[in-house]
């Protein structure tokens, strides 16, 4: 993984001169590249690790599995968000470990916690370290220093029962490995973030991940039977039942604690038998309420497929703009056949079966029918396909994005569906005109992409020039518009990304004042020196 | 209700002189009915309400919600637990609440709890009074008293959402209530656990319940999206979201919560479209694993209809056996027929199919497919009519059992497909073997009726002759073997019946040490008094 942004060095450039055009317009760009500094230049604070943690991790961990080094200390110094990419690039990263530890199973890792806790050093637990709310910045609190918690090696593949349709795993094995381990036997788990390719196991259960499939699969908490959670003060073991009435679902607390409470150290996790087929098709509505309309229908008919998503009509102008350079699509889509049919300011929907043969015929039949009594056009396979073969791509994008000096930012919301249009409404006008305010030009897009019987995510895409030297403040503007928006429209803060850092500001909107309590009851008990993950989550306390 | 059972006091017998005599044949009855006393002689300690405490009631309820006449106080002295109907039968409950207030809202209730914490006065959350597992018993830990808090005025139905479907209702609320209120509108909540007619809405989610119909409509867990809990320190708002990743789930704690960290008030829930047919199917199959491999396939398939149940060869035995005296079905599954066609101990599986005309029959269809391929029988409709007749009845014949000295008490679990014949097996065999011991003639029987993806649930009915005198120590042992066995064997304690006051010494096998401490340290932020149904689902802290 690239340490200035996303993924493979060798993935091939997406920004095509024609889409740049159109970015140019739409948007701006920078007149001269502006490209990350060489790795050697990032500057870090001198590793401040106290001489009895180094002295007692040395007797804990092989010397392999404790690292001070430049490269390692940079590589954990942030995660994937917007303002950790732009102070990466710069070489300015807002914090970075003291040192990054790979505990290579339960022991160690129960070890280095207690001693990090005898020296008042915070630990952040680190993933695939895809976090794009800030939620693996090493933030030291009031502790002597900050280590990242690798749990990498943490990753052995237990007991697949094929009988129950479950498996057991470390928390640091990455999402994209288990699911190709589970297809090679003939299973999946059906969980794919934007971030699939890098994202843990431990990482999703820690932020409530869900995936582009959780339409059919579910989100990652529907696919938790049980954990075992190491903290501080002892090791919490939730066995897997197919389900308990005994009790809270203290499953369901340390899904979402994002390394506060203590670091998630292995998953029972239920899986399916791998479809035969896969297959995605685009639908073309005349707007985005009568596209929602059918959504809302399938999803209350549970006849959704497993990948739904559906554009707004600014998201769809862009797609189509953009596909428009390479041909395939504008000729289906082309603007005089769809204008005559009266689709002028259209929303594209995909939808992607999965299922045996006959399963995934009969789904798509049930799709027509109900899209085409919300007045959708079925404009076949080619665009659904496009966006399956792109869909882990968006964060490659954003990195030539940055280097051309346009800032790319996504936040995420869900509320139900009498609420939708309002919430969508609400937010996007909010975007704009932070953007307007501070006279950047910019683009504002949004889609769903998560359906449930009651409700939707609404995914929110914004672009816009960015204000050279001053990325962060114009950054922290639009968020907290954006923010204040999906508080007073009615949604939840977050529905797949997360609290981290980025959203602490809007968590008692979502659980009140005595439920902020009631966590911090909770780490008090599992976590009380407060070295497990500083600043995340919860705000510190006065 | 019955003060000293079930139910209607109208409601007709149940056991009729062919069933009395096979049981009779099979248990033994006592020579002589034992009814209940009167209420009259029912013995309560006196009440020793605060002097202060009662004060300060005068002050927040009217007159007519603070009773602590006999009748109201008898009626709150227990749940409907099989040694809870002994006690007060024989009249004399194991305790009894100083007073039974009824608070008629928030504000109320919120003063009420201040005012008994300030007496050390501990309280006991009352819905519909149903609880199995001791979860009402009016226990006064290490305070002056007890009072019993029925909820059952603040039961106000608030918006009902048509787009969403979600609706909004006060805790105390009963289930056939909103139900029936739901049905006027079109929809239906869909949760019908055995105590449908008398449940509350509060005590469902209080407990974890999951209705008959689970497997359809999901356990109520599923269908809470928002919720208030009212406690000692103040109160808890989850606003209901769809989904979301803000931190962990909440919800998740005060559902199966157990009146122990305060008293849910409100609930925000998911409905559905109310069906337009209900239709109900048996199918015999050879045996109980045949059975349970046609329900793995259609769990696993996501083609389970609404309602799936699978008596094993000793609950078909029994049923057959009952049915037997009233003719129908004796002469579709007559001995001769069946044993000439191999079914000679089979086990009865009863479907129940909702939907749409069509959507009955595709599933019909896909039932009869499944079970085919396993050597399933069809044996038509009149079985499955009989069993959703009598689906809300079985306390009514517990009642009648009682009055003839026969103990019947139930049991539930949970496990993974690869082990449920394990559980089946051992936990059958630890009642049966405890009945040995003791010198008990009894009979022990299953069903599969919940089923998940990963597993199903199992639910043990074991019927004995009462040892007169030492009814409560015959119980004790039976459900101490029972709950050893079920630990043992690798399942959940309780599958949908709580943890109450029977289930607490499991509760370490659930969750563990470093689990039950992060529930105390959760309670002591919401009730640090310890005022809160004291005695359930905790033990005692030494």
């Amino acid at each position: 993984m690239r340490w200035w942004g996303w993924g493979d060095p060798q993935h091939p450039p997406m920004l095509g001169s024609k889409a740049l055009r159109l970015l140019r317009q739409q948007v701006g760009v920078s007149e001269q590249p502006r490209p990350p500094v060489a790795l050697a230049s990032v500057r870090l604070a001198p590793g401040r690790l106290p001489e009895q943690l180094r002295d007692e991790l040395a007797g804990i961990l092989p010397a392999g599995s404790i690292c001070t080094d430049h490269a390692q200390r940079v590589r954990h110094a942030a995660g994937k968000g917007y303002p950790d990419l732009v102070r990466l690039r710069a070489g300015e990263p807002n914090a970075s470990p003291d040192a990054v530890l790979y505990p290579a199973g339960p022991d160690e890792l129960r070890a280095v916690l207690a001693a990090c806790e005898r020296s008042s050093v915070a630990v952040v637990p680190f993933g695939g370290g895809t976090s794009v709310v800030g939620g693996v910045e090493p933030l030291r609190g009031d502790h002597e220093a900050v280590v990242a918690l690798d749990i990498g090696q943490m990753a052995q593949l237990g007991r697949l029962d094929r009988d129950s349709l479950t498996v057991t795993a470390g928390a640091g094995m990455r999402v994209i490995a288990l699911e190709r381990s589970l297809n090679d036997r003939g299973f999946t788990l059906g969980h794919f973030p934007q971030s699939y390719e890098y994202v843990s196991l431990g990482g999703c259960a820690a932020t409530r991940s869900a995936g582009q499939s959780s339409t059919g699969y579910g989100r990652f908490e529907d696919m938790v039977e049980g954990l075992s959670l190491i903290a501080p003060t002892g090791t919490l073991t939730l066995p897997a039942f197919p389900a308990s009435a005994a009790g809270p679902d203290l499953r369901q607390l340390v899904i979402g604690s994002e390394g506060t409470l203590g670091v998630i150290s292995e998953l029972n996790l239920r899986v399916r038998a791998k479809p035969e087929h896969e297959l995605y098709e685009a639908v073309f509505f005349e707007g985005f309420h009568s596209g929602c309309e059918a959504l809302r229908e399938l999803a209350q008919a549970h006849t959704a497929p497993a990948v739904v998503r559906l554009s707004d009509t600014a998201e769809t102008a862009m797609s189509l703009g953009l596909a428009g350079a390479s041909g395939g699509l504008k000729q289906k889509l082309g603007g005089a056949y769809l204008t005559l049919r009266g689709y002028s300011a259209g929303a594209l929907a995909v939808f992607g079966f999965h299922g045996s043969t006959e399963g995934v015929e009969q789904q798509r039949r049930e799709v027509k029918r109900v899209a085409r009594r919300h007045g959708g056009l079925n404009v076949g396979g080619s665009p659904g396909r496009a966006w399956a073969a792109q869909r882990f791509s968006a964060p490659y994008l954003r990195d030539e994005l940055l280097t051309h000096g346009v800032m790319v930012e996504t936040l995420e919301s869900a509320t139900h569906w009498s609420n939708l249009h309002r919430l969508h409404g609400d937010v996007s006008a909010a975007i704009s005109s932070e953007l307007q305010r501070m006279g950047t030009p910019g683009l504002v897009m949004c889609h769903v992409s998560h359906l449930y019987e009651t409700g939707a995510s609404l995914y929110f895409t914004f672009l816009a020039r960015q204000r050279e030297g001053a990325e962060i403040e114009q950054w922290t503007a639009l968020k907290h518009a954006a923010s204040q928006a999906v508080k007073q429209a009615g949604g939840t803060i977050t529905h797949h990304h997360a609290v981290g850092r980025d959203h602490i500001p809007w968590m008692d909107a979502e659980i009140g004042e005595q439920g902020l309590r009631a966590l911090w009851a909770m780490k008090d008990e599992l976590d009380p020196a407060g070295i497990m993950n500083p600043g995340k989550l919860l705000a510190p306390r006065a």
